[in-house]
């Protein structure tokens, strides 16, 4: 494959100074009318040592209107992109809607580095690809633009350019032992890349191999390519119709109608349990910081389910540094700016901490699907997406708990009832929980689907019968214990 | 001043059970009512090792309800803070308006530990303990309330508590060779705490001094001490006048008038010094990055005053990857429920990298003045805000470079019309742009007075004649290398 961008290709100066202006003008007219576009557009520039990355990314830097791109360098990851899951840096920078990002260097980066060095052995590296395959696919079903482009070199070329770069004074400190040893691997680089291309071309987020050796070409190349992608893309989203859904699973008796409701605590048994388990867990949460494992518990369920209580009790077993409570609510105007998992990724648990997200990323297959917030092909879509995405958790070491707490219309409308009694309480409870209670067999037909569809064997869903408050917070805190006792 | 928090008060267990209940109760009721506030809670605690700061924090935050509860420690800065100014990181972690932020550690800890170790020198400490009251009074200023509890042990108490905790199998890996040496230096600790309680007990900042040996006593008094004003605050902030603004400076003829617009340059003159600069320009910033030094340019002038412009040709002679461009548009609704200034310190420039602000802080002093956004007294503070502020940043070593672009009506109603004719360059025209022309008297009063109170010795305005735009990109570029090479 790469082979084909050894051709010799050139640009002369002439033609070069002829195409460069109406280049540019084109350039910042596409980026004129991607501001308003409902996608961000993700540049990838990748390549050889001694390809001209950066001077292309200078050169597009100087075409585009710089002050509306967003450009990341990624190297070996630092302090705190260690302390996260893998993806989450990338996840952290990503453009929102209508900008461009310029990314040197990315999530293929170290995969082909250490395939390449042999510092990984195939099956690692095919594992590397699935889940970039993955990731991209996540983003790109929701809209964003992938232009992907390598920039190549023969081995007879890198060398001539690294030896230029060496005697060039104003780009000699650029020039280090690393490139001469990764020149000495040319052809495993070669082979590795040859395999990471086929696999990662997918329809959404093709490769663009770019012949590097004339500065002229390349750049001119990169250049068109991202025009016509873009031209494309703005084009496209205006008039495809959405894929066929899914079919939903349909099912007149619910899981949810299977939970025994009349299952209660008396208090002694309560108290005595809710001290031992506390203490069980404390103990547990120590474990967890010392080996540097993270947790995330999530809790979902109606109105006045009881979430807020159970996570109460959760919590006063943990120290308060070591944990995080994430409310979610309605999102800020930044965070509709991108992709819905986003705003997610930015409290994700560093090593040895807890997040705990009261409501969750489930809101797209919830209160999204029943007021209509997604579109039907968004949040059947999302079913996959999200078992993706914890399925990424999971592998980065983080223990992910997933409750749906249940109860009855009768239970739920007593304790609105409650509420409003309490005057410091009433904040908690206005109209809109009324008008949910309308849709209350929608509500359950979502969360049944969802259920369903994403307790997975590395996530499962716990129900909780909660129309006893204590019962529901000892089942909550036991599977908590359990399932912490089986993975520290 | 300690030496009072050595009394021996203690609560009984029963007069513990009886008080918490109703203070439980208030606070939850205060923080209802305070997340419908425009303004944050910012609690610090601190206090002697051994006296119990980690278990009040956690009693705190099993008596308000944790979901709206912000909680960060603060110890020795990781990579990512050590590449920041110093305050970076607090400002990052700020609660938003109708939050409480609880800290365990902050912005006292390094300045108290070093003066205490013997680190660092009286004059050092006392220049931090004025950093420190001008960050408080920035935020105070603007409304957020600060609660700073200090709790306070005897020597031998605190000797019994780390003994004890050294015993007790669940709190024995907290107890370091760190909290012995402290011990020792138990004395150099106290007559330290005791002047950094003098000299930063502010009226909008005081500290409380809290006895700590007894627990309930030490939990109790702490919640009941932030409950108290947090109520009045609630209270005060609702009848408060603003207090009389600062006079202004007003000259019917501004320095703006005297700068002369007719000066310029042939393009032949241009070209040759432009690429001259940008040589220069580019050597420079290498330099900077080799040294780890990091700058701010910020541009600020009418609308088609040529910033875009400007800022194309500064950054054509630097690496893309050194410098980022930031535009500053009207804020986000994140960025509008903190302190204005919050959504400048997210892209300060880490160690060795650059960034261009193309319109900046000085919004707060300019449109937000002009139009309205900002009240007057909000405005007239905000020159010495701004003036602190740049203060920090040039302490940290940051090389600030501030232009203001001048035109004249009559240029920017031609520049006006010629954005009409492009059709690509439509989207930077709208009608408001012509309605702030209106304004153009009030803008100008408002910009020369920015320059008269904003031009310090370590942040000067450059005062750009735009008029010509060869003649005006020459000038920016000249004093930037002018400036980097002073400081380089």
């Amino acid at each position: 494959m790469l082979k084909s961008a050894e051709l010799g290709r050139k640009l002369s100066k002439e033609d070069y100074e002829a195409a460069v202006p109406e280049l540019r003008t084109s350039l910042l007219k596409v980026q004129a009318e991607l501001a308003q576009a409902n996608f961000p557009v993700i540049i990838l520039i990748h390549g050889a040592d001694g390809a001209g990355k950066s001077e292309t990314l200078n050169t597009l830097n100087e075409w585009f209107d710089a002050r509306y791109l967003r450009i990341e360098t990624y190297d070996a990851p630092g302090e705190e992109a260690r302390e996260h899951p893998e993806f989450w840096r990338y996840w952290m920078w990503l453009p929102r809607n209508g900008q461009i990002g310029l990314f040197l260097g990315s999530w293929y980066t170290q995969p082909i580095l250490d395939r390449a060095l042999g510092e990984s052995k195939p099956r690692r590296f095919e594992q590397s690809l699935a889940r970039i395959n993955a990731f991209e696919r996540t983003l790109s079903d929701s809209g964003a633009l992938f232009v992907k482009l390598w920039f190549h070199v023969s081995k007879k070329v890198q060398k001539k350019r690294l030896k230029a770069e060496e005697h060039e004074r104003s780009t000699r400190y650029l020039i280090t032992k690393t490139n001469w040893k990764h020149h000495e691997h040319y052809d495993h680089f070669v082979s590795v890349t040859e395999q990471t291309l086929r696999d990662t071309s997918t329809g959404a987020a093709p490769w663009t191999v770019i012949e590097a050796s004339d500065d002229r070409y390349r750049n001119v190349t990169a250049g068109l390519t991202i025009l016509e992608r873009i031209q494309r893309h703005l084009a496209t989203r205006h008039v495809s119709a959405p894929p066929p859904p899914e079919p939903h699973i349909v099912d007149p008796v619910t899981l949810l109608d299977r939970l025994d409701l009349s299952l209660s605590l008396a208090k002694p048994v309560y108290e005595k349990r809710m001290a031992e388990l506390q203490g069980r867990l404390g103990a547990l949460a120590r474990k967890l910081e010392k080996q540097r494992r993270s947790a995330i518990f999530l809790f979902e369920g109606s109105d006045a389910a009881g979430k807020g209580g159970a996570i109460r009790r959760l919590v006063w077993a943990l120290d308060a540094r070591q944990y995080r409570i994430i409310p979610i609510a309605a999102p800020t105007d930044e965070e509709r700016a991108h992709h819905y998992l986003w705003r997610f990724f930015r409290h994700l648990p560093s090593r040895g901490r807890i997040t705990i997200y009261d409501r969750s990323w489930y809101g797209r297959v919830l209160v999204e699907r029943v007021e209509g917030f997604a579109s039907e092909e968004a949040w059947t879509r999302a079913y996959k997406e999200i078992n993706d995405f914890e399925l990424e958790l999971t592998r980065d070491g983080i223990i992910l708990l997933k409750y749906w707490l249940q109860i009855s219309p009768e239970e739920q409308l007593r304790r609105f009832q409650d509420r409003e009694r309490e005057p410091w309480k009433q904040h908690k409870i206005t109209a809109e929980d009324y008008r949910n209670r309308q849709k209350t067999n929608q509500y359950e037909a979502a969360a049944s689907e969802m259920i369903t569809r994403n307790s997975t064997e590395y996530a499962p869903f716990t129900l909780v019968e909660a129309e006893d408050k204590r019962y529901a917070r000892i089942k909550v805190l036991e599977t908590a214990v359990e399932r912490l006792e089986a993975e520290l």
